[in-house]
């Protein structure tokens, strides 16, 4: 149950000293690229490895750079107060453009409300009381600017994020036998070939025709920001929040900042419980990434759970209420139309999404139109005075294989389809959200029919499930189908925990959840061929050549686990770099045979030319 | 370190007792179907329901019935006792052949000396000093039986266990709903379409044919016997064996008896350290699945590892031992031919299969082509005459992301083509072994080559990993690659566990490893529509739906750990029969408000209809 709330305050400054130095990677170091101007400094995190000693003398092996998402919780040296929050290092990009007003107060009710409360006085953060809006008659989206050929610095940003130093990485000769790679297969995307095509003018053309977004509150100066688009590396979301049976305040937060060490691009707070409101400023105040919400959870907590009493009006106060604590994206369930309620009603397990049902509930109450649907241009006003992009949920994704791809499901994304066109006529960013769960021969068909009806807007999937039999295994059922969903060109996969379907992820579920979905999105990379997405794999696989055993652990995704494994069988210091390990032994070691191998190759030259020779003669045979 | 041998036989007896009531699952029992002959019992578990109590009364869920692989080691009630092994069920099917015969001492000089040593008397299973071998001039594979028409009971027991009691179910109402299933893509494959058409005489039709194979060697009595091909369901091996470094007898025995009750259909043993010959037959007369090895490792072993002392005769002597031991099925890296080993040389990671780099030293430091290759014949001799099937290794597989499908290893595919023919000339059941690390855009390429090449012999791979950076991580990698090219026509997985790349995988790993390959098997067997793949899917989501928790527990792959996690946020027993659960709490319950839908839609009927047209209309604007 949750903690006493006395605790938070005390809680929270525990956890700011246990950070920094234990956060930091082994063996790399926090290095930013600047960009066209000094206040452009991209994280980006390099691995340095070990030499190779071999009989012929030493071979220095390269730092790996990988994307990285930390912020300053990655940097030993940095000392970290939760109590005060990030840097606002947005803060001069978004004064220069001089289209946006501080408002002399909070233009929200709640929000005023909270911001006075003396109940919750002891919980609250330092929070902002004056709130950045657009100028009246201002559009201040990343599209809007995209879409008049400006070029912001978030946008390059990201490109500079997404390339990392390839370019240059390509004229070091140490590099070149590592930056080979298989090439991809992308089902019609327009994946860069060489990063050289990762410039700031292609990540602006991206985010004008809708195919990428940069979530990017202007209330939320504290990102670095980040994009979300098929044609850019695949990006996971983690998600947090507490709810009314269980987890306080700060083992939220401490879950999101140990989430962002292990990879998550964007963080979702999906707090229903107590105190909410004061979570999600904790949240966003320590957030180097872009925070997503669904409001229609907090709305329905302001009736009192009663979803027939919500109201628009309640729900209007409620997003702006967010959008000026610097919410980046809303999940806004409006494609729940009245008609497609009653096609849920013959599945196996209904509606599942919690937003969905609500929705539905309310429309089959008072008979009417979904008010989300009727007001969505009002949303748009809303959401292009703050920069709030738009996730639009699918309250009808199937809760089982056994509903996947039905009516419902479909019927709804077709509206998604007409809400993104509407959208973008206001220059509102949109991602469509996707499932669930989906047999493995049934996923591609989500993505095909998302990217013809809503016009290629990034698609973000949870998961999808490709079986419903393993509760306890869910991040895997569904690690295989987000592996599979992100190849075919969805940009953003929503992890799943181990405790999916159970109980409400601890620490370590979201280490493992994180992990899962960072290596599917990375075999996503892979297949579909993006730049330099080998590097890793290939100096990783190298030092396991090499027996050089810190390396490898260095360069996985999780070193201490890789090390902790290690360890329970051979935790011997030597066991790091003896040239063998516990699965064969010393005599057995293919490895070592492997080496053996090329130095008999070595004195025996030509007979590689020959092998190939008989080999292009014996493979006629068998044609 | 192993254990001191003194503690071995004590270590069993404990073992043996402590098996028993712990394996039996909740709420199951272990039914038998009978064959058309008494002793043709085939095992199936029968999982049982709550009753779902709604406000229309009281329905009565049916038990759900599911492929068993644990032997009598799933039986509460059967006492163990691993000293004496498991009782010979194949016992009369041999001898009614009449083509066999009982030799009057082990034909292996090595198996000789082995069962007379005194050094290691106390570690002896009381063996099978009388084996059995086909009588001069007999031919005794299922292969050669199945080509000659006849139908052996073998055949029909694995056509009952496939079937299970699809039948029947087909035929009761309450299962009309749980049955439903989406059509499967199965690339070619000739997937039966009814369970009506899974026959014996379907199974002899495939194993004629070379498409699947029973591994069923007449010295391994015990076994219920198994099918393994793409037309049948996805079947997973278990790999265990001691290493020189680590780990002791009883152990390994361990490990296969739970991994038998988690769910591997068979299990190979890698054993490279002392006592092989030992722990093998503990593992074999208590094993009621098929058993592999590497007969190489054994054979390097006599020689004190050194690869070049390697001779036919002692490789013979080795697969002698081995087939009367009761092996059923041997890795052979026949493929590793001469002129493709200089093709590794320019790989990132060169040789990595353990037999295929011990071959490739044999082939370099003799300069002659592999024995292996050289006495195929000689070898397919002994094979025919205990029938031990073929599992063709992939000594030159891949060994990362960057040496995926080269010239190397498709060349050695080529020659495992060649010598597929060759061994179906002997009426010899062969499958073929891929790999290994493969990006997810190439491995359906794998799995066409593989048909192509080998005459679409049962292809039998590990994983693939999809890429090489998360290790501690590597069965998720690898289950990833596994459900994809077991959807693509693989007919067996060999299973990976977190530990793959680190250490020597332990009970809680060999868990894990069984159950995430259990769900890709699974995931792949709903993509190709197999008959009643979806069924315990459907039962599953219809009890989480319906919040019958401990259904959900019992009908997963893992009772005990889904039921573990959902403790560790609502232990309380009344947790288990609420209305909600803790992701949500009880008044934002997804579930509970559909149901409300569902009574509103109640009164209102009509309303589907009408939606269906609105949708139809309304879905052609988009199109």
């Amino acid at each position: 149950m949750a903690k006493s709330k006395g605790n938070e305050a005390h809680a929270l400054e525990q956890l700011s000293a246990s950070l920094g130095v234990q956060f930091a990677y082994p063996n790399s170091a926090k290095v930013y690229l600047q960009g066209s101007r000094p206040d452009i400094q991209v994280p980006c995190r390099e691995i340095y490895q070990d030499d190779t000693i071999t009989s012929a003398g030493i071979e220095e092996n390269p730092p790996i750079p990988v994307y990285d998402t930390s912020g300053v919780y990655g940097q030993a040296d940095v000392g970290i107060d939760l109590k005060k929050g990030l840097p606002p290092i947005r803060h001069a990009w978004l004064e220069e453009r001089q289209d946006t007003e501080i408002l002399p107060t909070l233009s929200s009710q709640y929000g005023q409300e909270r911001a006075h409360d003396p109940t919750t006085a002891h919980l609250r953060f330092n929070q902002i009381t004056q709130p950045r809006r657009a100028k009246a008659g201002h559009n201040v989206t990343q599209m809007h600017y995209a879409r008049k050929g400006i070029i912001t610095p978030e946008m390059e940003f990201v490109a500079i994020r997404e390339r990392l130093k390839l370019d240059e990485l390509l004229r070091d000769p140490r590099y070149t036998k590592l930056l080979k790679q298989h090439s991809g297969q992308h089902f019609g995307a327009n994946i860069p070939q060489h990063p050289d095509q990762i410039t700031p003018e292609f990540v602006r053309q991206e985010v004008a025709a809708g195919r990428a977004i940069i979530p990017a509150n202007i209330n939320h100066p504290e990102i670095e920001p980040m994009i979300i688009g098929r044609n850019f590396r695949v990006k996971i979301n983690g998600n947090l929040g507490n709810s009314a049976v269980t987890s306080s305040l700060t083992e939220e937060v401490e879950k999101m900042v140990w989430a962002l060490r292990w990879g998550a691009d964007t963080i979702m707070d999906l707090s229903t419980g107590e105190h909410i409101h004061e979570t999600r400023e904790w949240i966003i105040r320590n957030a180097p990434v872009p925070i997503g919400t669904v409001p229609i959870y907090q709305a329905l907590e302001k009736t009192g759970g009663i979803a027939e009493d919500l109201t628009w009006e309640l729900f209007r106060d409620t997003l702006i209420e967010q959008a000026e604590q610097g919410v980046d994206y809303f999940t806004i369930h409006a494609g729940v139309l009245l008609r497609y309620v009653p096609l849920t009603v013959s599945r196996l397990t209904g509606i599942v999404s919690r937003g969905g049902s609500i929705m539905a509930k309310w429309c089959l109450a008072h008979h009417q139109e979904n008010f989300l649907y009727t007001h969505f241009d009002e949303i748009c006003e809303i959401m292009k005075a703050y920069d709030v992009s738009f996730s639009l949920g699918d309250g009808l994704r199937p809760g089982c294989i056994a509903d996947a791809n039905d009516e419902a499901q479909f019927g709804e994304l077709h509206t998604l389809g007409e809400l993104t066109a509407k959208a973008w006529k206001h220059d509102v960013q949109v991602m469509i959200e996707g499932p669930g769960h989906v047999p493995l021969q049934r996923v591609q068909q989500n993505m095909t029919e998302e990217l013809k009806h809503c016009f290629q807007a990034p698609f973000y999937t949870l998961g999808p499930l490709v079986t419903d039999i393993a509760p306890g295994y869910d991040h895997i059922t569904s690690g295989i189908g987000a592996a599979n969903i992100a190849w075919y060109g969805t940009a953003m996969l929503c992890y799943v925990t181990p405790k999916e379907h159970l109980g409400l992820p601890d620490k370590e579920d979201v280490r493992t959840g994180i992990i899962t979905y960072k290596l599917a999105a990375h075999a996503a990379d892979l297949a579909k061929g993006w730049p330099g997405a080998q590097l890793r794999d290939n100096a990783l696989s190298k030092a396991r050549f090499e027996f050089r055993w810190r390396d490898q652990f260095r360069l996985g995704l999780d070193p201490e686990r890789a090390e902790s494994y290690h360890d329970q069988t051979l935790p011997a210091e030597g066991a790091k770099i003896a040239h063998f390990c516990s699965m064969c032994g010393p005599k057995f070691c293919s490895m070592k045979i492997t080496q053996e191998v090329r130095d008999y190759a070595e004195r025996n030259k030509g007979m590689q030319e020959k092998s190939i020779e008989f080999l292009r003669k014996g493979a006629n045979i068998y044609q």
